[in-house]
């Protein structure tokens, strides 16, 4: 496997991803999808290793994703579950990691509902001299790296399926369309898409777009283009990433009504027309159905790569842990 | 093993299991039921499968029986919590179900307070042309096939330890008691029993038990008899199931108070002299210890079979796993 | 390994352990220590066995620090969560050990809010013959002995880490300060550290520190001293241990203000000053950081043991596994 380009210890923001570190990944990704498809899914690459899961913002989905990946590399697994745990004792953050670190972690996926939290664990790790990766598994409305980089291995190995890699995206369009301001899924999506050199579309409401956005477009190989209508966003798109609206929003007043969101901003077969023939369409879950996409789009194979998105996840999540963790098989 | 008689991908409803059916999964559990008694109770049959447990209503017990089957085949095992899930995030069940499909999972174990969602979940996988088992492990009030099956793994190999199989059952008189219409344990039990050709006899209150029972008798090997006393139900049987009383179903006035409960349907040494010297009493669990069953009876190794059936369970939920996973030691 | 002195099937209270129970736990929590430091951290002690981890009382990092030392031990496990349990369905607490027994656990981790409930199981394991370890992971307010025999093997493997001893302390003086009255921990701690012969210092507001504990010194080797003022305690101490103290006391008027609590009985770097040069602090954790301990001093490792308490904490937990189960290599 090609490590060559791996000198990371966490992985907490794309904004410094380089091609050579994006590649790395994508390649490692691939031989763990090659293992996944044999029947016995394992490689002992982390054995006797401990990957801590410490979600304190609860995610089943995310959070199986990353325990399957750990589980087909041998590692052994911790699960902390905030709900029963001595965070309502008023130990802090930090704390706790530290509990997990003197147990024996040698890896801390960390979810939180703010920002910051992984980078803050990751500071204090390399503080106290210690040798463990921090890896953001989404921290509020910051990051969310391991997600981007799910979907950057969907689309690359759809366009290739045997060598995946960053390049492979300079001449394409991607719209990222929805609720921007609030996700963490966009603004990682936003860092590796541009690092590729692609166009990178973004498109939604006013209140849901900022123009500061337009901010993350400079000195990116990639243009970035605002449009506070799908349509410019769809023309000619190669690819369409469409985010899971918080119903929360709403009763902000951010919004309008979700159908209302729906005719103006929803993936629906008409709206793909304006795209390229062969437009694939990403979400990364869990989906409103009729809000974000229509039912039916999302179950048609031949444009939703929803269900590739959950399989690159597992492939990804190794591909990470495995580097992280010094990766030699 | 034999497996003669095993084409079944998912275990969803025994209304329609053969003999040949029933006769393989016991003689695959007695065999299973070896290996747990030696130390290293593992078999690696399904290393590198992944089992998720999906329970959208939660139960300890089931989950930890199911959990505890497939780590002793090496199997993974993901667990689904829906507390801290996308449930409340407006996901679909099916979605759910899609997402950890595309994770990588090998089989599915469901539980739903909904009748009819672990058929909707398999259906969906045929559907997909994947080949993934669905196992319902408790759909409303609907059925419950695993502990109908670990109820007649229980009651034939106390009959004969080495060979126990369905035709034993051929000249055996069994009581289902109590609340009858709610329960999914009766409706699983009711067809494995009458198609083993037992005489059933079901007792219950009027209101527990509506007359439309006696038609899951129409056509079956063994015949079924419907009291609403419980005296008739136990003269001369060779075996009693008593089922949980869900204490809700007083609030809805189906029930008088649990003393009088008890009084008229309860378990108690008493009323076992009806029987035959020999009976055994069964029980899914949790027990409400004085209602259902005396709490002596309960604890009496004599009469009880209780902590034989968890034992089963294991053993059963094994052998269910291994089948439909394809099972080649 | 050195098990000559182990006989015990359940680990319940230390208030009986003999001297050679106490060395052959630490001897063996050295051997595991050794084991963890390398990269293969597993050894195949207890394959093939289950524990099942009954927290009826939440505690991610207890039960934590319990899986991975049965993990380590290549055993699997089994978590009960209370929450999601039959013990909302009225199922009695022996009844869920009974289920937990019937599946093939073959030991029990327990922890619960009452006193005397991990005894009460044991007793009812014995009762019923068979061979089943239980171990008291926290029961009310009366013991926890993991946690004293890790704060045990901390400082006993500080002083001498190749070959960690009773003996050890014979000379120290040793200060437990805080809420003794509703502390667990304290009482386990109290029982191990008369036994080797220390001069045992309690430290507390006099709500919190009735004159009875005194009691607890009768006939014990070591010195057991009250004090309602801090500074006799610290002073010339070579440890001190100080106690987690629960908000909840506060409103029962137990206690003054956290302010005022801090300002009388927590250790600061001021206070250990009256100590030897060398003190240690020790804190079960999780720590209400400028309560009972100030913050720097907390984090600060010259002084701080709180750290190696967690980590001896996994190599405490496996030692008494791995002897409860039987234990040869």
């Amino acid at each position: 496997m090609a490590t060559t380009f791996w000198t990371r210890r966490h992985v907490l923001s794309l904004a410094d991803f380089t091609p050579g570190e994006y590649d790395t990944i994508l390649q490692t990704a691939a031989s763990f999808q090659e293992v996944l498809s044999t029947r016995t899914k394992k490689v002992p690459a982390l054995q006797g290793l401990v990957v801590a899961n410490l979600f304190f913002e609860p995610s089943t989905r995310t959070r199986s994703s990353f325990e399957l990946a750990a589980k087909r590399l041998s590692a052994d697994t911790l699960n902390f579950a905030p709900g029963t745990s001595s965070m309502t004792k008023g130990e802090t953050i930090l704390d706790t990691a530290k509990t997990y670190l003197a147990m024996g972690a040698d890896m801390m996926v960390i979810r939180h509902r703010d920002a910051g939290v992984p980078q803050a664990i990751a500071f204090e790790m390399d503080r106290l001299g210690v040798r463990v990766g921090v890896l953001n598994a989404g921290d509020g409305q910051h990051e969310h790296p391991s997600q981007a980089l799910l979907d950057l291995f969907t689309i690359t190995s759809l366009l290739n399926f045997e060598y995946p890699r960053l390049g492979l995206l300079a001449d394409k369009k991607i719209a990222i369309v929805g609720d921007i301001l609030h996700s963490r899924v966009a603004r990682s999506n936003i860092w590796s898409l541009t690092a590729s050199g692609a166009q990178v579309h973004l498109a939604g409401p006013p209140t849901l777009l900022p123009q500061l956005f337009a901010e993350m477009g400079a000195g990116r190989l990639g243009e970035l283009v605002l449009h506070w209508d799908i349509e410019p966003a769809l023309k000619n798109a190669d690819f369409v990433m469409t985010l899971r609206l918080q119903r929360e929003r709403m009763t902000a007043n951010l919004l309008p009504s979700l159908r209302e969101y729906h005719q103006r901003y929803g993936i629906t077969r008409d709206r793909l027309k304006l795209c390229k023939p062969d437009i694939k369409v990403l979400h990364p879950g869990p989906v409103n159905r009729g809000v974000e996409i229509s039912s039916d789009l999302m179950d048609d194979p031949q444009f939703s790569l929803i269900s590739q998105q959950v399989t690159s996840g597992v492939a990804v999540r190794m591909a990470l842990l495995y580097l992280m963790g010094g990766g030699k098989n």
